[in-house]
């Protein structure tokens, strides 16, 4: 039995990857209507309208009966809320079951990763079985089936062969790496780097721009997360560098689509409210710039970023200065 | 004096921006009715029209007049003609000129490295002086002063360095690397890459599988890279992953076109006809793939890739089997 928390787009189509396997899941979401509904039309209308639920998966929104005799629970509630549901979820999950963590980004005020968060609300014990899931999956295409990889990465080789075990489809390739904190960094690092892309965008500039801003963007996502204690070739893997390139140029991706607006010239407040939510990647902005202070690590595109987003400096004196820094080099002479 | 061999768009381009710094050029073409005619109109009438030269970019068809007192020479002749070039020029240069070789490929046959046909064309002694100019660096883009990044790449620290100093403009941020083998062979691999990833647009894919593509691409890249010699870290960085990016996302590479036609259902030859000439992509697929082979290297994408291009295999079966492989992890467990 499979358990996932979390009807959105993503868990609902994370529900329909493992139910199509044949592998019975219940589907957990916290409002009983919805539940009911879905359960009756075995479609999520609000999210993947048209997508049809396998008979294997059962919505509920009961959480004690959504866990019980789960072998792997899947966490797919928005970031910010992981915490209280891992907190409703503590007494009640089965001892051995593997903790799935598909969210990403960092925890708002504290700028804890998930796995962190999960381990203080869970215990030590739990955590040696948590898991994440993370790379470049937008839910509409894993849906149709297009070609798709994933990273599933855990502590213990055990849980991530176990992972790459249920979630790989013929479709669906899961690669598993022992790099906990560089996967979970990757994906949340993405977003101010995908949100200056389309920061590049909206201002004209080419092709020759935006690669080379993802790049030397990589370069930053990957000194903060070394420094932090991710591995290096992480970051140039699907949930660094693949995560990135989907959603810089996604125009699905409420950061880039932001950034967009900002470098047509719109004000952050009128951006924000066309989206009507806020991206993740504004406040990721903020955590990570703090972070590259505590650890000392030099991040010029984050910090220029957050100069615009929070201090409303001019996005093309910002460009100016990131062009006319001192020279660098890519690699060191020895 | 800076002496720019070769008049095609990206020859022009860095004679311009070079001679925009107020750097005497000389830019040096084949054809003396050509150099006589941009001489008089001041314009690259084939290949850059409408841009203007300045005043200190002297075109000349007179090879031995273009190369003395050249300080700085930048080869930006086809890549199949730059083992003739060098030849014709290798009496001529200045015993201290510093070479820039600003073309990008292997050589059709030998498979070889530029930087390789300069030494055995020119001799160890200029060799220590061989720099090379590669990243996301489409010639358009550069003339209307877009920002972009790129890497100077050269064995000695003080070359790298003189050419960073001469190259850099407000709009063109030159980085410095050690790592000639590198950057070479990224400016060189990504293009059956990218050819890859317009068979993948053209079969309707995603932006999941195409990031998917792309990141397991480079990863192939970078394991062929090191293995031949080069540095990981250099393939995350503007000759690797900023050109792969910038490539793979342009309707103006061939490469990238060609796949899509092939990805649409074309066949080879009538995809090839449509283009005109061939696209750079396919003769170093077939060297990539020997290259794999000799250095007992896995390259799964590069392989099935030779395979539709030299032996017809359908594009459906290649990518069933790509994604039917065992499973694999992305970083190993110690």
């Amino acid at each position: 039995m499979i358990a996932v928390l979390g009807a959105g787009s993503w868990g609902t189509a994370l529900a329909w990857l493992l139910g199509e396997q044949g592998l019975p899941v219940r589907l957990w979401m916290r409002d009983p209507a919805r539940a009911a509904e879905m359960a009756a039309s075995r479609e999520n209308s609000v999210y993947l309208p048209g997508l049809l639920l396998p008979p294997s998966v059962a919505p509920t929104a009961d959480l004690s009966a959504a866990l019980a005799d789960a072998s792997v629970t899947v966490i797919a509630v928005p970031t910010q809320a992981v915490r209280e549901t891992l907190r409703a979820a503590s007494g009640l999950l089965p001892p051995c079951t593997m903790l799935a963590i598909a969210a990403k980004g960092l925890e708002r005020g504290t700028g804890r990763r998930l796995s962190e968060v999960a381990s203080e609300e869970l215990g030590e014990g739990l955590a040696r079985r948590v898991a994440v899931l993370s790379g470049p999956n937008l839910s509409g295409e894993i849906v149709r089936r297009v070609p798709t990889a994933t990273v599933a990465a855990a502590r213990e080789e055990e849980v991530a062969l176990a992972l790459q075990q249920v979630f790989s489809t013929p479709a669906f390739r899961v690669y598993t790496n022992p790099d906990l904190i560089g996967v979970e960094l990757g994906g949340a690092l993405k977003n101010p780097i995908a949100l200056a892309a389309g920061v590049c965008d909206g201002l004209g500039f080419g092709d020759n721009t935006k690669a080379s801003l993802l790049t030397r963007g990589l370069a930053e996502m990957t000194r903060l997360g070394v420094a932090a204690g991710g591995r290096a070739e992480t970051f140039s893997g699907l949930s660094g560098l693949g995560d990135l390139v989907a959603t810089a140029h996604s125009p699905l991706s409420r950061n880039y689509r932001l950034g967009l607006a900002l470098g047509r010239g719109e004000s952050l407040e009128s951006a924000q409210a066309s989206l009507g939510q806020v991206a993740e990647g504004v406040p990721t902005t903020d955590a990570a710039c703090r972070l590259s202070e505590r650890l000392g690590v030099d991040a010029p595109i984050i910090r220029e970023l957050r100069h615009i987003l929070y201090v409303g400096k001019p996005v093309a004196e910002a460009v100016s200065i990131l062009m006319s820094r001192p020279y660098r080099d890519e690699g060191p002479f020895d």
